[in-house]
């Protein structure tokens, strides 16, 4: 059995420690929900303060030339390829996941232009699924919109599917799909796959190009630390960027957009798949965060992930009673959280976020926990366990207070 | 003829001279170049540093309810909506102005599912054109753009058009459109209308409930002093609410986002219109400058932009040889902007830059002036003109350093 001591050799003994204070967290707290919302880079406050009185202040509408604004999709993009085994001139910064889902599911339409279904998995993080629904929808019959189960995927792939949406990371259960496996047999079908790396990208090493990947979206507000709202992203395989006429054909996706011309022609490359004009104050933000996940080493970042996931299960299975685990046990197939469910799994989070551990809860019953490595302990998984102890212990969560629903779980 | 101690009594009388501390605009500069993006109200940087520090650092995921980051689209869009002749609940802020078009579009096609035209101005703000173009490449070849000039757009109407889409003011000349009368004669061919706002909001009082109509969109970051890539808005009328399945579906247009289920189902009125997640950064910017706008009079805004156009044009007629007027001259039908050409209008324009009067340059030959009563005084436009005079007298333009063109003009 695991013991305090113990826990504290693992955090002497992590290369990652000195990131810690790279982030200000507050005093007293365990911020297990930097799946949700990143924690804020101790850098972004002088950036964005320089950002506002100097850039917009001072040099205002010059700075999208003398302070490169108008390159920072292209820039913030290259440096999220590094994350994520992509080419710096594959991937875009800019709107958000679900506009980029949008995005990546008209090109997929348009490389597979006779068929009729996009395909996704059931109980998948649900903008994934909504944006097909709209978007079968203003075909007008044309395009039919298909999740199935988790395990049935492979058995729906046929010539039919026009696309082939998936999450890698599971918002719920961390549960990672085989991103080579499925996207070799999908293309040997002829589909073009479109991979959410929403809880991936900056939480383990991802390989795009590996894999063979056609497109990929992601979050820029989770493990990459961008802040609420960040700027998202978009990849898209070289060898696809002549093909798609963009569907979101925005002024700065445009080949001279400043030429202002009536006629769209699409820039080459990636810039295509810009749209309206970026919003430069996330940029910046995004950017810190960039910067210091950059400094760290993903496969290091991977180890401790796993071991904090690992600890955590080992100590919850150790001192509690009456919580499943719904995360996968083998940490090869799980991503940087863990999810355990409780009939009273909504009163039970409020009270420990109360008691200064933050997670977060998901309908109807999951207590989700996210380990970020670069600023999450070994000593913090054994005091949020320890604390959850002690509110089943005392019943604490039985208060009314922690039994009334907020409008953001 | 004026003479500068005529603008000086002018600015002496100004009811709007209060509100210039309110901006942080740099010493030795006159930024007539509001209408391209806003200056910075002073109160941001210490909102930001408040929002980064202690919402996003150390409230952190709590702030979606605490600090009510969720309603932010909802409430900037009320604010807004005071500007714009509209319902606070026919207002949603997110998005840039490009995806906002694209969603008003896509509500057209079902507002008038049998017809297959989309129309708008040749010569428009390109954005609104690209847009149209990229959703009628889509469409396979069912819906076809059709771009006229301004006079011809009246004949152009007809029951094969499914959507009306026009800019209010004009980009280059700032000419104006009348709102109320295209959006009457378009509406009894049964055509929805959609307004592009983007160099009206806050310029100049704009009614469009008054006007009845159906769609507008507009951008955050010119007279509304959002900062670079501040979030965009959407107006639907609320008439129209209920009859409308969003195309870009995003899950924060669902009417239960946080019970993540499978099956889109529109949340109640404009909410339904929301896509990804905010940009709360963005959002707390901007309502930065909707604050400091609303604490304005829009008429006393309007007659003062009227004063210092017709100021501009006098002077620049008085003392100037070779330029062009672009605009209209009458005040009536001009938005809050003045256009001049000249052939060598580029190196002219970065001459005056150099000089610290802040215009823009839009191709082929414009040179291009906003003027934004909040900020801007009579002695300003006095002074820029003195400038602009005295570069054509010396020739400096002529100097090579203002003949290299920059990525973004």
């Amino acid at each position: 059995m695991t013991r305090l001591d113990d826990v504290r050799a693992l955090d002497a003994a992590d290369p990652l420690a000195g990131f810690r204070n790279r982030f200000a967290l507050p005093e007293g707290v365990i911020y297990l929900d930097g799946n949700s919302l990143g924690a804020l880079p101790a850098n972004v406050p002088a950036r964005m303060d320089r950002m506002i009185r100097e850039e917009w202040g001072v040099d205002l509408i010059r700075s999208w030339n003398t302070h490169d604004w108008i390159n920072a999709p292209r820039r913030l993009g290259a440096k999220i390829a590094r994350l994520i085994g992509a080419k710096p001139h594959e991937v875009i910064a800019g709107e958000s996941t679900s506009v980029n889902i949008f995005k990546a599911l008209t090109a997929c339409l348009q490389l597979a232009p006779e068929r009729s279904v996009i395909l996704s998995e059931a109980g998948n993080f649900p903008t994934d699924a909504y944006m097909m629904e709209g978007l079968a929808a203003l075909s007008g019959g044309r395009i039919r919109q298909s999740l199935v189960a988790s395990d049935a995927i492979e058995a729906a792939l046929n010539t039919d599917v026009a696309a082939l949406l998936l999450t890698h990371t599971h918002y719920k259960s961390g549960r990672l799909h085989d991103m080579a496996d499925l996207t070799a047999k999908a293309q040997q079908l002829g589909i073009p796959v479109i991979w959410d790396l929403s809880h991936s990208a900056g939480a383990l090493p991802v390989e795009l190009n590996a894999c063979h990947a056609d497109f990929a979206v992601g979050c820029g507000y989770k493990y990459l630390n961008g802040g609420p709202g960040a700027p998202a992203f978009l990849f898209v395989a070289e060898r696809h960027h002549d093909a798609i006429f963009p569907v979101l054909s925005g002024w700065l996706g445009h080949a001279r957009p400043f030429d202002f011309r009536d006629d769209y022609e699409p820039a080459a490359g990636i810039d295509r798949f810009q749209c309206g004009t970026p919003a430069i104050l996330g940029m910046a933000a995004l950017e810190c965060g960039l910067d210091i996940m950059l400094e760290a080493d993903m496969a290091t970042i991977r180890a401790k992930s796993q071991a904090l996931g690992d600890l955590f299960i080992e100590l919850v299975e150790d001192r509690l009673e009456g919580f499943d685990l719904r995360s996968p046990r083998e940490a090869a197939v799980r991503g940087s959280q863990v999810s355990i469910a409780h009939e009273n799994g909504y009163a039970i989070m409020q009270a420990l976020i109360a008691s200064g551990v933050i997670g977060d809860f998901r309908a109807p019953d999951i207590l989700r926990f996210g380990f970020t490595p670069l600023y999450v302990g070994y000593e913090d998984v054994w005091t949020a366990v320890d604390t959850l102890a002690t509110i089943m212990r005392t019943g604490e969560w039985r208060e009314d207070r922690f039994n009334v629903r907020a409008a953001v779980t």
